[in-house]
């Protein structure tokens, strides 16, 4: 098995740096556009063979490092009873919010074994289908994360009402965490059942707060999910956005490998969350749109303020924008390999 | 005059710490939402008398320490012959938004004392209306955050079609940020000439790009801006939100005051920043929402990072959202110049 993505994690002496990329699958593929002409987002998202298929595209167009199973964030509001419509060029809507303390306690309990086997059942026939040459990658919104979007019933670009809710409501915020905590560290665990071999909780929204709020309203609960899922025995990343101002925060709430974004400098962002941590990142993923020699330039820039440190991780610091070309991508993975051979 | 802000800005003194706020003027005050129900919004910008009265309206209702003049980020685009259209509910859009080198070219060399007049009038006009009570602050948005407007046509989350420009075409990148921060230059002269006692650069989105692209294709034009502004005498205070993982960059660049958002700990940031320059911020507006006690809890908390220092200005980290209490506004200008008293 290509091993050096494990080995990275747990900062093991690796012969080059090895790449992934957040949103691999997806639509600047046109293997990937083709499924989407002929499936909605939910259908490929809950069938099993459909979600491996789009976990594989991206493995065999690229020399990539891992797999990341092909599923999305919002199954768990799902399980939980929230209704998540697709509306095409807006993204998930939820018509109904969580506003009150009331829609708090008409979540549904909910063991994901069973409300999210579809995603298990593509785990467990991702692992069969890469038969040990590549390792697989499942993943999980983080509680603050899927929270907002529980509130604000959107992709918000400032998430006031969740806030509002926090400061006016703090015991029903604390209830909803709770449970979103709970739910979510039992899907991460089902899912190393299921065969990941490394997890990352995304909590890609919590650069909306500031540290202090972040450490009463939302650290206790992303710890308890760091913890189960790194009581597994996989890697586990951490990663989140926009979070320059508070890294120190986020890698002390937990994860073996902290995963930070191209607004600090990758030398600057490992030195603050400590050398005892694995990083991962940080190319904006708008380089892609580069000309080649700048996305190179900029590529080796990230490899040399990672030094020969054990522990790094090449990625983008968000996901694949949907008008990367392919080029770009291949050529990435390739100068990423060859510029960091040791 | 009540005068602690201008000599907060200079590091100099004060009884107490002074307090103004981003988007005093707007729509959670009643006054304003009344006179909205009457006229545009590009009315009530382009009308010096209008725009004088929504500028008193906040420093009538409450005790702050500085007006800003009523205006917008975008006149300086339509002076230099961009069609902004204001679209209720979306914001300002620009429908044919600046994409190639032509677009560019085209652009519309403009006087600002002529092409922004109305603006420079109502500086006049409010400083007359201020009869000397309070210093007023005139502002402009920054060469960035205009170009990423120009070229996005709105309000974009990830400003992509920038950043694709910047990395494929940087020629003409160079040529758009050289126009906007001429005129952006004059422009500040203009308004410090007309009246204004201190100046605010937005560099509102500047917090999408990388440490190193910041360097490379923004901060020469910020400088230029920031050094013209400076050269009028008046304190100028450089505003940017979302640059947690590059403070020192933006302090270096430039301004007497670095205006710093939640993100990062008051004390932190300035530390980064370094003690040389006055702070401004940094209370997340969605506080505002919070109850009475704890909206003084985190304001207090501020106020005691920024500890006995001289030089640091009360502010939010954002403008002032549109569903705030009114009660919070005063309650907040009232702990602030009771709790910072010397």
């Amino acid at each position: 098995m290509k091993d050096r993505f494990l080995k990275a994690c747990r900062r093991e002496p690796v012969d080059c740096t090895p790449i992934w990329l957040m949103r691999q699958a997806g639509r600047y593929m046109e293997a990937y556009r083709r499924l989407r002409e002929r499936y909605t987002m939910a259908q490929l998202v809950k069938t099993p063979e459909l979600a491996v298929e789009i976990t594989l595209q991206p493995v065999r167009a690229f020399d990539l490092d891992a797999a990341i199973i092909y599923s999305d964030l919002l199954p768990p509001l799902e399980a939980m009873g929230l209704e998540v419509e697709f509306v095409e060029g807006e993204g998930p809507v939820i018509r109904q919010p969580l506003r009150s303390r009331a829609d708090v306690e008409a979540l549904r309990e909910s063991d994901p074994r069973e409300s999210l086997n579809f995603v298990l059942q593509a785990i467990c026939l991702a692992r069969q289908a890469l038969d040990g040459r590549l390792p697989l990658i499942g993943f999980a919104g983080a509680p603050f994360t899927l929270a907002t979007y529980a509130i604000e019933g959107s992709n918000a670009r400032n998430p006031v009402h969740a806030k509002a809710l926090m400061y006016q409501e703090p015991q029903t915020w604390h209830l909803l965490m709770e449970r979103f905590a709970h739910f979510i560290a039992r899907y991460l665990e089902a899912q190393v059942e299921a065969g990941a071999q490394a997890v990352q909780l995304f909590d890609s929204w919590v650069g909306a707060l500031s540290p202090a709020d972040y450490a009463r309203y939302v650290a206790p609960y992303s710890r308890y999910v760091l913890q189960a899922a790194q009581a597994t025995g996989v890697p586990v990343i951490h990663f989140s956005t926009g979070t320059g101002g508070m890294l120190e925060h986020i890698a002390a709430v937990g994860g073996d490998v902290i995963a930070v974004d191209w607004r600090t400098p990758l030398d600057v962002a490992w030195q603050r969350i400590g050398y005892q941590r694995a990083i991962q990142g940080n190319l904006d993923p708008a380089v892609l749109l580069a000309p080649l020699e700048e996305l190179r330039r900029q590529a080796v820039q990230i490899l040399e303020q990672a030094g020969n440190r054990p522990g790094h991780i090449f990625n983008l610091g968000h996901g694949v924008l949907p008008q990367t070309p392919i080029e770009a991508v291949a050529h990435l993975v390739e100068v990423v390999h060859r510029e960091s051979q040791r």
